[in-house]
């Protein structure tokens, strides 16, 4: 029997599967550092701890997205080795803040199957739990999210199984957003978060170009995808890759997410933490030396309570083309070939009664 | 209103005011292990617990140069986003040691404004204070430096402000230089700090070829740059820079600095802190592929405590090439076009009284 | 007298020659976050305090090749600095676990000396010893090691010193192998800690390949060497090396030993701790870009405990040459171009006595 795990192929799954993933992860501060220096991340709660003990935090939390990048990598043995492409997300939920010292472990439940008509390759829709601590006897559940990835099938003759596409919902309702529960009072002060906006400042429709741009090389999306301990080839290996259709290894699309999210704090710099993830699409490959612009639009507001709400935001990333112009798809509504990502997410933003002037 | 921070023209300042900086930050262990990374620096008191308190010191400080490229980090949004060029640095003194787990703030005040003959751009003169632990009612200083920047105007018509030029001190006096209140009495081992020469053993004028390059790439610079919270754009952007002046994106002159410093440990392994910077020009900017000599001089020595004095030291660093001959400036006084770095700088030297051998 | 270390040359050596090596190092959580960042490893006990506490053990170990390179890169400014090349290694074995807190030191002993033909250069042997929590009185040896090095000599007209060529093992007998003090009874659940295979479960002679890549750049392999705080130039300095045999910098051999034992992952996942260094060679030179390989054989099997076996493996590394067929050696016995590390080792996996599945 051949010691070396080749990933399972699209024969391989069923519906109901439960597959624990390997390698639980405690984070330290050694990855928020790393993560600070590889995404430029400033938003205040992930930066000073006296700012997270202001809004009645115990510590310092890690960012939302590097517990979802190490959930999410944990995930990539089992579910998307042999995967041909990351088509979607749905139904995501941040559950609970994570911070350094916790351990983060991963399962996932197959939800959905389907072949596609080529008859090569099959679709497969998980759900993916992250928890925390994983070693008390209850697991506190940290995040949640359904994506679909096309997987290859092994055997091309394997029979098809019976289709089952799971009902997602096309947003999280407002109603399912948790405010998390180890947040205060929030106390902002705007000197010290860096933006003067709050809830009230941003309208449905709006849309801010984050402006900056941030090139990435090879050496940072691996040094990213290594810290978040996916797995998976295409990241990594450039003489395989240099032969490929690419020509190049491919960022891990959480890499580009997080440098959206990053350059989104120049408009955004007060949306203290992300709550949930409606949809989102990896629309083009990002290769190194691409430089990575982000927009986003207001797409909703929900009142969360009294001292604050929640915004529901297009995340838009694009490669090498500044966002002034707010670019996304063409006249027949496909995505620019210079778009990377289009994300949409709810975010926890404070209300003005939350800002406090020293 | 836009949502987005474009950071002051020159118009928009005015002598006295006082620009308190976002984004406070705590370092950690995990800041301080990039450090290493991204400059290879030596230097004992920053490496080993041990030899931190072998020297009385509660625990193992930072770096002094990460705690400055922090606080200037923080001042880029407010004083130098519009920049054309960064001029020069000041009556710079470290005040107190950082230690992980310490959180630094940063505040400016205009003290200086001069537009320059072309009408479109003028100087900007600010002195910078950072401070730790943000949440005590009195905040510590730490580090206080001059630095003066030529910023753009957004409107070449607006009218010139009066001159305000600083009186500036050429040099710290030396009586202005303050020994770590931390560090009691010193106890240096050669075998350990990785040199045999003290205080006693430099000579003013004496000059000192620091022998290897450091090679610096577009990510190391970059995550040292995000690491340090540092926003200016002309780091980030490939997209842009490369239409651009240089065609590259310029590596912050403080990563110049911290790669000197590094390389100066050989010569100067036992010069355990900056006290103060009296004067500094980045005199060429150095791009991603440079490899990074330095060379340094002692300009001056005065004595501090019976263990221990100041060297008053300057620090050329080079681009490409190896400084055996001390490459400086022309026969008209200009900067050689190969020198990056002028920098001229306290540092506190034990003397032979601090000597141990175990 | 010059202040700038220059290392020793041949002549400078003597067989019993003590030398302890300068900056003590404090591994933190930052280093192993550096580590997981900078090679993709994800053996569990390095991953995740509660795995480590299941096995027994106090808090989560930094890997043991960390704690090797940190040691290494200490004896680098005494030993090799002027070394044309690293010839080999022999009777390593490691001693104790490190854990974040603490602090390495290194002490190296001149075991033999023998000058080459051609009368230029000559070979040094000493053993290297790391030690932990340099402050007690007694310190703990953490690991020991013997190697080799081909060294210039300042003058080629120095005499020749009697050959002194020390008697080493060709493999550490297995009755010399310590289980790590510190490790209580193991308790290995495998869809934690990624692998189904225990050490009844290896068969001596077999060969896995573990299939997945890892290119290196420059940056990484310079950050991680500088991590190491191994101070050899020809791994920092493009100008010099541009004009060089290679026309780049080398990249460090630990770096590849890292790589190669990260990629052994995949096949060799239960595979604890690293017990000994019976032999190593670095076949030939790795460069930045250079894609690398890996393949494991089980050269031998001894018993530990009751929970746990050691393996003796070799681990092959190549450049750019997938290794499904195993490459190693031509006919001729000398080493294929293509690879770059033929290390021979003892690790300790547990039996399968030791697994839990939850």
């Amino acid at each position: 029997m051949s010691k070396v795990a080749t990933g399972h192929y699209f024969e391989d799954f069923h519906v109901g599967m439960q597959l624990p993933h390997a390698t639980p992860r405690t984070l330290t501060e050694g990855d928020v550092a790393l993560y600070t220096a590889l995404t430029g991340s400033r938003f205040a709660q992930h930066c000073a701890v006296p700012f997270a003990r202001g809004n009645g935090l115990p510590a310092m939390p890690i960012d939302d997205l590097l517990a979802f990048h190490v959930v999410f990598g944990k995930s990539v043995p089992d579910i998307s080795l042999n995967a041909v492409a990351n088509l979607g997300y749905a139904d995501g939920r941040f559950l609970d803040l994570v911070y350094p010292g916790e351990t983060l472990s991963a399962q996932s439940e197959v939800i959905g199957l389907k072949e596609t008509s080529s008859g090569k390759t099959g679709i497969v829709y998980v759900r993916t739990r992250g928890f925390k601590n994983a070693t008390t006897p209850v697991l506190d559940p940290v995040l949640d999210y359904v994506r679909w990835v096309m997987v290859k099938k092994r055997d091309p003759a394997a029979p098809a199984p019976a289709p089952v596409v799971p009902e997602l919902p096309a947003v999280v309702d407002a109603a399912r957003l948790a405010r998390p529960t180890s947040l205060g009072r929030l106390a902002i002060d705007p000197a010290r978060s860096g933006s003067p906006f709050f809830f009230e400042d941003y309208e449905v429709g709006e849309r801010i170009d984050h402006v900056d741009g941030a090139t990435v090389t090879d050496a940072e999306h691996r040094m990213a995808t290594r810290l978040y301990q996916n797995t998976a080839r295409v990241h990594f290996d450039d003489h395989r890759e240099k032969g490929g259709r690419l020509g190049a290894t491919i960022v891990y699309g959480g890499v580009v997410i997080s440098l959206a999210r990053a350059l989104s704090f120049n408009g955004l710099g007060n949306l203290l933490h992300l709550l949930a993830i409606n949809a989102g699409t990896h629309a083009n490959p990002c290769i190194g030396g691409d430089t990575v612009y982000a927009w986003s639009q207001v797409l909703d507001k929900a009142d969360l309570d009294e001292d604050c709400g929640a915004l529901r935001l297009r995340l838009v990333a694009t490669r090498n083309r500044p966002c002034a112009d707010f670019p996304s798809r063409d006249d027949d509504g496909r995505h620019l070939p210079c778009v990377l990502l289009d994300l949409d997410y709810w975010g926890l933003m404070p209300k003005r009664a939350a800002c406090v002037s020293k």
